[in-house]
C-alpha cells in the first residue's frame, strides 16, 4: 500500500476491524462491555490508576484471574546484578528494577462460601469504565454463583490526585433473588507472586519475595504492614482502614487478622433479597530510603487519617474538580473520528497520571502502569512527555526535572568515570545510576543530556519561571554543556564534531555525527551561553569563566550538520547514505521488529531506521532546514523507516504534516494514540507506552496545530491545517501562565486567549497575529505545501490495524 | 624518549637491567639458576612443555608450590553460560573454557618422613634447564631436609613429539651423607582445586570440579583414570605405567591404589649414601567426545605400551631426533645479542610445541602453557603463528588449517544465523562455536575470516600442496569469499565497501571501511577467484557460479582503501583521521592498558591505536602501498599506537625495518621477542604469547630478512639488512620443499638451497636472483632508506624493561 492509496475510507475501515476487539468508542471514557480473560493483560494497563506517586493496575478487585498483578511506587526498586559476558571498563555493575510492593486493592466475595470468580459461575453482566472525568475506575458486575446464587457487584477505585499516598475503593455488593450470605475479605498482600518471574535464575530470586518484612499491626478494621526491600533497603509502608456500610438491622460481623506479609478485615452478613453491603477501603503508601520505621508508620497513618476525614465523597469531588481544572487548560477536542477523540483524552489522561504527584520523582517509560522495561525513566520522558506537560501541567514537568536536577552529584561521578566534563545522566534509571547493560544502545546515546537540558529550555520558555531556572535550569544546562564540550572536537578546518555516538534511532550506533545530537548539543551550549549571561551570580557559582563560555560558543558556531550534496539530503550521520540500504524486499513480516531477528552488527552499519532521528530533529530545530530540505529529508528517511519503535510514529505525524503530505500525517497520528487502546506492539500488557500517548498530542497540537514552541523572538508559532476526514480539531495550552485556546475547522483557525488581561504575539502560518484575552481572532488557514512522493519500507506502511 | 635516542647502548643497557631478575642467557637452553617462589608462575609458562595434543605447565614435580597447576588436552574444555547485562538477537549464549585435566606429573617425595618442599628445609641449589634442542626439561635439586637429611635429586621430563599421547618423567634421587629412607608417590589427580577459582559464582561450579569419575583401575605400577566432563560431555582417559631401577641388592618396595580421583604408585626404600632410586613415569592422555569408554580406554592402554617399548632413552632419542629436524630446517641464528638469539629460538620452539600434534585440532593464543583467553583459539594463530610455520613445519600449518575446514559446517551455520552468506569463523573458539561475549571486538572483527583465507594462500604458495587445496583450500577460499561479498556493498559509484566492522585494532570498532579488512577481504576475493578457475570441478561440487565469481572480481577490483589527500596518508577507517587525536599527554603511565581505564566508548572515536591494524595491513598487502606511503603512514601511525596488545610491536618491527628505521625495528624486536621471557605484559603467568612468539621470528626473518611470501610473479622475497648491533643475521626456511638459508652481515647476503638439485627464482631488493641447490649466491646489501622523523605517544616508547 503506497502512501496515494491511504484514502480515507481505507483508513477508517482497516480501524473499525480492530476496534472491534478493543474497548467502545466515547469521547470522556474508556468502556468495556465484557470482560475476555485472554486480553486481561491488556486491560490491567489501559485500566491502571496512578497519580504519579502510586500505582495501580487494573487488576480485578477479587486479585484473580490476573495477568500481571501490580501495585508500584514511584522509586521503590530493587538493585539486580548487570553480568557480561565479557565486560569492560565503566559498564555499570547494578541494574534496578521496580518491585511489587504490597497489594492494597484486593477485595474477595464470597457468596454463601462460593468464591466470587469470574471463570466459575455464570457472568450475566461485567462493565468497566474508565472515566477520564472522573479520574476513576468503575465496574458494575451481574453474576450468578455455580450453587445458583445471583449478586450484583458496583466497585469504584481511585488513586487520588488531592491526597498523594492514597488509594481508596468503594466496593458495594447487592444480593438478588434468593438473598446470598456475603462474606468481604479486604487484604493487604506484600510479596505476591509473579507469573512469569524465575526465567531469569539470577534476577528471579530478587523478584520472586522483594519484601522483607519489618512490621505489622492490626487493629479493629485497621491493618498496616511495613517492609524493607533486601538490597536497595526500600521501607515501605501500606495502612489500610475499612468503613462498613449495611441496610439498617442487618447484622453484619468484622474480624481483622494480621501476619508478616498479609492483612484481612473480613465482614460477613446474611443479605436478603435487594439488600447491599457496602465496604469503603483507604489505603495509604509510603515509602523512604532514609526516614525511620516510626517516622514511616506514622506518614502512612496521617495519610489514612486525612483521607477518612475527607471521606469517600470527599476523594471522589476533590478528584473531579482537580480534573476539571486540567481538562480547562488541556483538552483537545476533534470533530469527525470519534475514536481518535476519546485516544487523545486517554492519552492525556495517562500522561498526567504518570506524572503529576511524583513530586521530583521520574517519569518512568511506562509510568506506573506496568513493569515493562524495569520501570526506568529514558529520555522519552523529557523529550515526548515532558513537551505535552509543559504545555497542560507545566508544575509536573518542572517536577520531573527537580528529579534530574536531585541526581546531578550522580550525573557528575558518571561523567568522571568516563573521563568527561560536566554531567553524564544515565539513559535508563530510577535513582540516577546508570542502568543501561548495553554501551553502544545506552552510554553512548549521549543526546540524553540535550534532551534534559531541552526540556529546561522548553520549560523556561513556557513559564519564564525564572526560581526554576536559577534552582534548577542554570546548572543543568552549565553541566551539560561542559559535557558536551568535552564530548565534541575541532577537526583541523575548526569543524566541531561529535563522533562515536548513538543517536535517538536504534538502528544505528556509535556513528559520528548524529544530526539528530548535533543539532541538540548545539542548542544545549547556545541555551548555556544565554542561561550564564542571565544569571551572573549562578554562573559564578558555578565556576563559569568567560574563557569557557567562549569554548561553548566556538563549538556552537562550528557544529558540523551533515549534508550530501549529491542526493541533497541531510545525513543521519557522517556518511550515512553511502551505506547499503536495508533490503526490505527479503524481509519477511514476521522479522519485525528486526533487533529481535538480525544482529546490531547488521542492523547498525545499513540504511534502516528504528525511529525517527534526523526527522525528529527537524521537529526539534526545524529552524535548521529549509522548507525544500524537510521535504526531501522527510522522502528520503520515510523510505528507510520501519517504526519498530513506539517513539516514531508521532513524530512522523508532525512532519508529514508539516509537509504537506495530511493524509500520512493522519494515519501516523493514528498510530501513535491507538499503540495502548489497540495494542499495535502486542506488548500493552507490560504497561502503556507514556511517550507514544504523548505522542498522540504532539501528533495534533504540533502536527495539525503546527504548534512549535519558540520563534527566534520566543514567538509561539502555528500552522494548523487538516487532513481529510477530521472536521475540527480544538486545543488548549497553557502558555506564560495564560490559557490558549486554538480552533480549526481546516479553513480558518480561531486564537482565544483566557485568564489574563493582556496580549499573545503568536505566529499564525509565518505571520504575527497578537490575540488579547477574551478576544477571539479569526484567520484563514493557507493550503498546504504539495509533499514530494512518499513511500514506507516494503510492508512497514502505517500500521491500521495490529500486525 | 624519542627514537632519535634509540641508540644501541640504551637499549642495551635497559635490557641488562632486566635480564638480571630473568633466566641465564645460552643459545640453546633457557637455564634458571635458582627458585624464587615468586616468579614461580613465570616459570610454570616459560617451562611448560607441550605437543599440541597434551601440554604441561612447568610446575615442580612434587606439585607444590604452585601458582597455577596445569594439564591440558587440545579441544578438552567445559561449556559455561554466557549472560548479557542486555542481550541481543545472535549473542552467543554458551562459552567454552579449557579446563585442568588429570594432572600425571607429579612425583611427591618423602626423606624420612618428610615431605620434599623447597618452602622447608634447605635449599643448597635448585636449577631447571629447558633444553631446546633435547626438547625436555631437567631439573636437579640438592636439598637438606629439616632433619638434616641431604638428597639430590634429578629428574627430566618431556612430551614426546613422537608418541602424541605420551608425558615420560625421568625422576632420581639420591641419598647423600648418612643415607635416608625414601618414599615416592607418584599420582594421577583429577580435578584439582585451583587457586583463585570461586570468583565467578556461575562458572566456578562447573570450572572447580570439572570431571566427573567414571571408572577407575589399578595393577601392579600401573594406574588409569576414566572421566567425562559434566556439560560438554567429553571422555578424558589417563593411564600411568612406572619402571623402578635400584641399586643391585636394595631393597625396594612398591604398591598402587586407586580412587575415583586420584592413583598412586608408591615405591620405598632405605638408600645408603650414594645410592640412587629411580622411577621413570609414562603417563598416556587420550580425550574424544564420541568413541565409547572401552575405546578410550584401550587408546591409553595402547599408548602406554608403545612408550614402555620405546622406552624412556628411546623416547629421549627420539625427542632430539625429531627437533635436530626441526631445527635444520627452521633455526634463527644472531650474532651481537645472544639474548636476542635465545629468545628466537625459545620463541621457535614453543610455537612448534604449540601445533606440531594438534592434528586438526586448534593452535591456541596460548598454546597448551596456560588457562589464558579460557584457552581459545583467535586470529592470532593464522594471522602470526602460522607464517611462521609455513616456512619451518608446514604440516602443523596445515593441520591448523584443516581443523578451520572441520569446523565449516558450524561458521556456515553462524553466518545464517547473521544473515550472511558463506561461511563466518567464530572470533574465539576452542570447538568453532562463537564464545565471544562482546560483539562489537567479536562478531564485527570479520577480518578473521580474510585472515584464514590469507593462511590457506600463504600455505599454499609455500609448499603447492594441491591435495591440501582440493580438499580444504578451495572450499575456505570460497565460502569466505562468499562471506565478503554479502558483507560488502556497492555504493553508488560502484565503490565497494565493508560498513561497519571491526579491524585488528580493538581501539576501534564498528567502523567503516576499516582497511586492513578491506584490503584482506580483497586478496580472499582473488584468491578465491583464482582456486576456482584452477579447480573448476571442486568449485562445481561447491555450486560456484560464474556469475557468482563475477561478483567477487567486481567487489575486488573496486574495494576502497581510504587515504586523505590533506594529509597524503592511508586512513584506518573512513574518516578516521578527522577523529580527536587521544590526549596522550594527561594519560598517566598507570592508565596503560587504556582499556582497563577508559571506557569503549572513548577509545573507540579517538586516534588512538592499541595494536598495528593499517601497519599490519602494510605488511600484509604491501604491493597496495608505495615507499612513500608506507613512510609516511608508519610515522602518522606510530605516533598514536600505544602497543597495548602484544600483537604488535613484530609488526611494527617488520615495517620499521622495511622503512629503513632499523634501530626502531630493533627495539619492537626485543619488545616482542621478550615478552615472556621478561613477562613485558605481567601476564606470562597465564600462557604464553604465542603470536608474539610467532612474532619474534617475523621481526627478524620478515623485518631484518625483508622477506615477504610472494610477490606478483609468485616469487620469494628479501630485503636483508641489519641494525647496528646485530653482526650477524642467518635464518632457514622451508619452501616448496626446498630448504633456503639467508645469511647477511648487513653489508652483503648469501642465499643458499639445499636438498633438492633444482633452482629457486627469488628477489632479493627488488632484483631477481636464481639460487641452485648447493651454490650458494652472494650479493651486496644496499643502504636503506631515510626514515621519516618517528615518534611515539608520550611515555610508549618501544619497551625495554617490564613497565
Amino acid at each position: 500500500m503506497t502512501t496515494q492509496e491511504l484514502s480515507l475510507p481505507t483508513v477508517r475501515a482497516a480501524r473499525r476491524r480492530v476496534r472491534q476487539a478493543a474497548f467502545e468508542v466515547e469521547p470522556w471514557a474508556v468502556r468495556e462491555r465484557s470482560l475476555d480473560v485472554e486480553l486481561l493483560a491488556r486491560g490491567e494497563s489501559v485500566f491502571a490508576l496512578s497519580n504519579g506517586h502510586v500505582g495501580l493496575r487494573g487488576n480485578l478487585d477479587e486479585g484473580e484471574p490476573h495477568r500481571l498483578p501490580g501495585t508500584y511506587l514511584n522509586s521503590v526498586f530493587e538493585y539486580r546484578p548487570l553480568t557480561y559476558g565479557e565486560t569492560g571498563y565503566g559498564f555499570p555493575e547494578s541494574g534496578q528494577t521496580i518491585i511489587n510492593v504490597t497489594n492494597g486493592k484486593i477485595i474477595r466475595l464470597l457468596v454463601d462460601d462460593e468464591p466470587f470468580d469470574v471463570r466459575y459461575g455464570t457472568v450475566l453482566n461485567h462493565e468497566r469504565l474508565l472515566d477520564l472525568r472522573a479520574g476513576s475506575l468503575t465496574r458494575t458486575v451481574h453474576w450468578r454463583s455455580p450453587a445458583g446464587r445471583a449478586v450484583r457487584i458496583r466497585s469504584t477505585r481511585l488513586v487520588s490526585f488531592t491526597h498523594r499516598s492514597i488509594v481508596a475503593i468503594d466496593y458495594e455488593v447487592e444480593a438478588l433473588e434468593g438473598g446470598a450470605r456475603i462474606v468481604l475479605q479486604s487484604e493487604l498482600v506484600a510479596n505476591e507472586q509473579l507469573p512469569g518471574a524465575g526465567n531469569d535464575p539470577r534476577s528471579s530470586a530478587v523478584l520472586e519475595s522483594p519484601l522483607e518484612p519489618i512490621e505489622h499491626d492490626a487493629a479493629n478494621l485497621k491493618l498496616q504492614l511495613l517492609h524493607r526491600t533486601r538490597r536497595s533497603g526500600i521501607g515501605v509502608a501500606v495502612a489500610a482502614d475499612h468503613v462498613v456500610t449495611a441496610p439498617d438491622g442487618l447484622g453484619v460481623s468484622t474480624s481483622s487478622e494480621i501476619r508478616q506479609d498479609w492483612g484481612r478485615v473480613t465482614v460477613t452478613s446474611t443479605l436478603r433479597p435487594g439488600d447491599t453491603l457496602r465496604l469503603t477501603k483507604f489505603v495509604s503508601y509510603g515509602w523512604s530510603s532514609v526516614r525511620s520505621r516510626p517516622a514511616l508508620r506514622d506518614q502512612v497513618a496521617a495519610g489514612l487519617t486525612g483521607a477518612l476525614h475527607t471521606g469517600w465523597q470527599g476523594l471522589v469531588d476533590d478528584q473531579r474538580q482537580f480534573l476539571d481544572t486540567f481538562w480547562e487548560g488541556a483538552d483537545v477536542t476533534v470533530e469527525g473520528d470519534l475514536a481518535l477523540q476519546q485516544a487523545v483524552r486517554f492519552a492525556l489522561f495517562h500522561v498526567l497520571q504518570s506524572s503529576v504527584r511524583a513530586e521530583e520523582r521520574p517519569i518512568a517509560a511506562k509510568g506506573l502502569t506496568g513493569p515493562g522495561y524495569d520501570g526506568h525513566c529514558f529520555w522519552d520522558s523529557d523529550s515526548f512527555v515532558l513537551p505535552v506537560l509543559v504545555h497542560t501541567w507545566p508544575e509536573a514537568a518542572a517536577d520531573h526535572l527537580r528529579w534530574r536536577h536531585r541526581t546531578l552529584d550522580k550525573a557528575r561521578e558518571r561523567a568522571r568515570t568516563l573521563h568527561l566534563q560536566g554531567a553524564a545522566f544515565p539513559w535508563r534509571t530510577i535513582n540516577g545510576e546508570e542502568c543501561s547493560g548495553y554501551w553502544p544502545a545506552g552510554t553512548a546515546a549521549f543526546h540524553v543530556n540535550a534532551d534534559i537540558a531541552d526540556a529546561v529550555i522548553r520549560y523556561h520558555d513556557g513559564t519564564k519561571d525564572d526560581e526554576f531556572d536559577a534552582e534548577v535550569g542554570v546548572e543543568i544546562l552549565v553541566e551539560t554543556a561542559r559535557l558536551w564540550c568535552s564530548l565534541g572536537h575541532h577537526d583541523r578546518t575548526g569543524a566541531w564534531h561529535v563522533s562515536g555516538v548513538t543517536g535517538p534511532d536504534e538502528y544505528s550506533a556509535i556513528h559520528d555525527d548524529n544530526i539528530y545530537t548535533n543539532l541538540m548539543a548545539e542548542r544545549n551550549l547556545r541555551a548555556a551561553t544565554r542561561a550564564v549571561r542571565n544569571s551572573p551570580d549562578r554562573a559564578e557559582d558555578l565556576g563559569v569563566t568567560d574563557e569557557e563560555v567562549r569554548t561553548w560558543e566556538r563549538a556552537a558556531d562550528n557544529v558540523v550538520v551533515p549534508f550530501n550534496s549529491d542526493l541533497g539530503v541531510h545525513e543521519q550521520s557522517a556518511g550515512y547514505t553511502g551505506h547499503a540500504v536495508w533490503d526490505f524486499e527479503h524481509t519477511p513480516e514476521q522479522n519485525y521488529p528486526l533487533l529481535l531477528h538480525y544482529p546490531y552488527f547488521d542492523l547498525y552499519r545499513k540504511q534502516v531506521v528504528k525511529q525517527a532521528d534526523l526527522v525528529l530533529a527537524m521537529q526539534t530545530r526545524g529552524d535548521r532546514f529549509t522548507p525544500e530540505q524537510k521535504a526531501a529529508n522527510f522522502a528520503y528517511y520515510e523510505a528507510i523507516t520501519v517504526r519498530d519503535s513506539s517513539l516514531s510514529a508521532c513524530t512522523q505525524a508532525v512532519m508529514a504534516a508539516e509537509i504537506g503530505s495530511l493524509n500520512l500525517a493522519y494515519a501516523y497520528t493514528a498510530e501513535a494514540a491507538f499503540m495502548d487502546l489497540h495494542d499495535l506492539e502486542h506488548n500493552t500488557s507490560d504497561g502503556l507506552h507514556m511517550a507514544s500517548l504523548a505522542g498522540a498530542w504532539m501528533a495534533l497540537v504540533f502536527g495539525f496545530g503546527g504548534m512549535r514552541d519558540s520563534d527566534r523572538l520566543g514567538r509561539l508559532v502555528f500552522a494548523p491545517r487538516l487532513p481529510e476526514g477530521l472536521t475540527k480539531l480544538s486545543f488548549t495550552i497553557r502558555h506564560l501562565g495564560h490559557r490558549l485556546r486554538v480552533t480549526t475547522d481546516g479553513r480558518e483557525a480561531t486564537y482565544m486567549l483566557f485568564d489574563h488581561r493582556s496580549q499573545l504575539r503568536i505566529l499564525h502560518h509565518g505571520e504575527e497575529i497578537a490575540v488579547s484575552a477574551g478576544e477571539p481572532v479569526t484567520v484563514p488557514v493557507p493550503p498546504p505545501p504539495t509533499p514530494p512522493k512518499i513511500t514506507q519500507p516494503f510492508g512497514r506502511e502505517p500500521r491500521l490495524s495490529p500486525r
